[in-house]
């Protein structure tokens, strides 16, 4: 957007708040940054992989939570890696692991690098001669299709639309969509357990992992193609999630699906948010797997659904590669009617119906113009939030240049915990709000649900003073991270835990687990030198 | 059973197959056995927690595979546990490891006894003094019910049909039934990634835990109840299907279920074994979610279903609490008649029909007169195949005393890679057989189905020499086994890995993450007593 457009959407928005005017900055050029020296020079056989070129190293300092943006778009580029490497193929990434082991260097991997917990930002310590951010971004081949098992070998570092666009042709899916999908990688996805935007069923990369591929320094590790098994611990559970830490994930045989064709989608309104809650784990208790159950609070409905700021809602969506879905929507809605909740008529479509993978890899301007019209109040409120979701990213963006706090937080707990945990955290954030920015809102959805709990995900826009956003966003973030795990949350679901989440995961995570995991850290990289500070100290 | 009964058993079966009569054997009594004197003295503080009288001593010796039985029948009990503990509590867990890790005396947890893999043995060896096996049957209380969220804190020492009876007073099932269930218990289950009942949905233990709790000799591990997390490596996952190496499971919270009210079971016969395969991928493949999707081969139906030998038979089954379930039903039976199978009436029942999980907990002559009444060859093939199948253990055992094999494996592989599998699979046990009994039969059955792949179950029929019989099936197994791991399938879908499949598993499972496994064990288990020699070689 130009500074113009941010402006009157700065503006917009404070307007509707009732806030004072935030006024917008321009990002630097990249001409204009000074970044510190590069510590560290590749050895000559490695030299054609690396580039110390500044645009290079400005672009993989940083992820994309709220506080990478902020100081981006500042220039404060203080710790970039030293290099920047792109290798060809496991080989490349094999043989940059063996300098870094030997050169003590930090060996950063990145896939899109839309991190929002500083998992793809450098270290900096006294053990370490640099860091060099390896770039997965040439492993990016679809290099094999089962269609009989229904499954492919991806290599690490493909793009989400890029990954659909290779398999579209074999008329198969992979569906999973991360909000970042645009901007993330399968290798991302895999280290991070990535979360999906269905809200049940399978959706998190978890799910889709039949088998895994690893570079370590200690060498390749290669887990079997299975659909299921009981040998032992689950090995790609270990590699799951590990985020860098234990080696560099280079394949993986997903699980793919038939492209849905029958949809049903419908939004309930709910006077009253504990009804909303109680018919929503219904309807999941009830086994019928809605691949949207997405519980917007009223002041979320009205910022992203087109909410009138007087009822929560329940957006609803099942979808099918193979039979019609009327009949579990039609016993949701009849639970929801139970509950309270005020019922539309469902919108139900056979082979036709927008295709989310295509809304997901649209732009937000062809999303917004897309197949449903409207002004972004249109009559669906479905329709409506998909074009906020896809835009919420962007739409942050533009707003942290004029100094607007934007940020979200996410965590999961189960259902008898859950009133208690939004109670606390919701208090916890709205007084951090008052005493840090003197006002600011916070709004609360589901994400995923389970027969057992539920994800909650919330999001909080504030005024920020210029310059001091970043330490305003971190004092709110440490009083909501507190609250959450005080009341039976997890520091995160599906954003993972990064360099960000450390203090509240440490807390968290069995002391046991993660000596064990230290252990296994070193018998995988003796020299501690892949991902440092993320999930463990090496030492 | 009798001895005449035993003998007429026996008689029938080699009648039937045309084998030459077979001689059973009546086990030897508890006071007829001589077990080696017991090395090792527990401390004073732990001796009323502790027994070596022989029939403890006998009953720890073994699990429940053929080879542990047909050596238990014949006497030969050379490496029993020198002492037997009852711990009352996790306390007295922690004071047994702390003596055997003092102590260098082999720690080996025993739930229910019913391990197929000789996870339950005790190990002799150079650096131990002797071995404890650790009962864990007086930890068998549910501690905790939470409804809204449907989860239980379940003590692991909890055998299958006591857990079923605790929970049915608040209206809740776990719904876990392994065919083991009468005597397996949550902590086995847990710490062998056990296989329920169901085919598909929630049926493996893994998908029922929350949380998990064990005590190491490091001390005690807790993770966090949580519906869901994306923190790190799930610590959850190294935990199950440690089988025992890394501590003791002490309690666990647990998912729950409904209890199912809707019904409907059908059975289709297929002229082509191929047709039949390719109906049952499609079924799973459509995201359908039976709740029972059998398909037996003809040789397996004949023996186990009443089938006529000359049609394979897919056992289909919906279950819900919530709603009908016709239509999923309706839709699979459609995808089988596609396929070339011929369609029944589906028996379809509101909240009558039989209950599976007092079906499970059934003795074997309950069920054989029970809601389904018939001879064991009614019109029904489910009902005779659920009576089969949970005589089976049984049956074997008597068959074992008559000097006849009957044993079973299982495995997993993709849907592209089932066929060469099966082939080569079955080749190569019809080959053991001829070369090894003379003759002998091998049928397989599906007892779980996934979208990219399926576990096949094979079992094996034949006539032993008496005193042979545990050499002969080791080298039928042995020529499966190597036929598994070469044709794309994993050692065990869902019978653990323990000592019988460690060959095999140690070809499967990658190097790395076996030295990653070994040093989170030194983690947790510094003296390596915990039963030493499943999964990994402690140093």
């Amino acid at each position: 957007l130009s500074h113009a457009q941010r402006q009157s959407l700065a503006d917009a928005l404070t307007r509707r708040l009732g806030w004072s005017r935030q006024i917008v900055r321009d990002p630097p050029r990249v001409e204009e940054l000074e970044l510190p020296v590069p510590r560290i020079e590749p050895p000559a056989t490695l030299a054609s992989l690396c580039s110390s070129e500044p645009r290079d190293r400005a672009a993989h300092t940083y992820g994309k939570s709220f506080r990478d943006v902020v100081r981006a778009m500042r220039g404060e580029l203080n710790d970039p890696p030293d290099l920047v490497a792109r290798p060809r193929d496991e080989a490349d990434v094999g043989a940059l692991l063996d300098w870094c082991s030997s050169a003590s260097v930090a060996a950063v991997p990145y896939g899109g690098g839309s991190s929002v917990v500083g998992g793809v930002s450098c270290p900096v310590g006294p053990g370490l001669a640099g860091a060099l951010s390896i770039d997965l971004g040439r492993l990016d081949q679809v290099l094999e299709v089962d269609p009989g098992s229904r499954a492919a070998r991806v290599q690490a570092g493909v793009l989400g639309p890029s990954l659909e666009d290779q398999l579209r042709p074999r008329g198969l899916t992979l569906r999973h969509f991360p909000q970042s999908f645009e901007h993330s990688t399968v290798g991302g996805w895999l280290a991070t357990r990535s979360g999906g935007h269905f809200a049940t069923g399978p959706t998190h990369i978890d799910d889709f992992v039949e088998s895994l591929r690893m570079c370590s320094p200690a060498g390749v590790l290669e887990t079997r193609r299975l659909p299921s098994s009981g040998a032992g611990p689950a090995p790609d559970r270990l590699l799951l999630g590990s985020e860098g830490i234990l080696g560099v994930i280079t394949e993986a045989w997903l699980r793919l699906q038939d492209r849905p064709c029958f949809r049903s989608s419908a939004s309930v309104r709910f006077a009253d948010w504990d009804h909303a809650v109680s018919a929503t784990r219904e309807v999941v208790q009830a086994g019928l797997a809605p691949s949207n159950c997405r519980l917007l609070d009223r002041t979320e409905a009205a910022m992203s659904a087109g909410g009138d700021g007087i009822a929560d809602l329940l957006l609803l969506g099942f979808e099918s590669a193979d039979h019609p879905v009327d009949r579990p929507m039609a016993r949701a809605l009849e639970i929801c009617r139970d509950r309270g909740g005020s019922l539309p008529e469902p919108t139900t479509s056979g082979s036709s119906g927008v295709d989310v993978s295509v809304a997901a890899r649209s732009t937000p301007t062809e999303s917004s113009s897309g197949t449903t019209p409207g002004d972004g109040r249109s009559a669906d409120p479905a329709a409506t939030w998909r074009r906020a979701f896809l835009r919420a990213p962007y739409v942050r963006d533009a707003l942290a240049t004029a100094s607007v706090i934007v940020e979200t937080f996410e965590s999961a707990c189960t259902w008898s915990a859950f009133p208690g945990f939004h109670r606390a955290v919701t208090d916890a954030v709205h007084r951090a709000l008052v005493e840090v920015c003197g006002t600011g809102i916070v709004t609360c959805r589901f994400t995923h649900v389970y027969p057992d709990g539920v994800a909650p995900y919330l999001s909080v826009l504030a005024p920020g003073r210029p310059g001091s956003e970043v330490s305003q966003w971190d004092e709110i973030k440490a009083a909501a991270s507190e609250a959450i795990v005080d009341h039976g949350g997890t520091i995160t679901h599906h954003h993972a835990v990064g360099r960000v989440h450390r203090p509240w995961y440490d807390r968290q995570r069995p002391d046991l687990f993660a000596g064990a995991l230290r252990a296994a850290k070193a018998s995988l990289d003796p020299a501690g030198i892949l991902n440092p500070g993320v999930l463990i100290d090496p030492r």
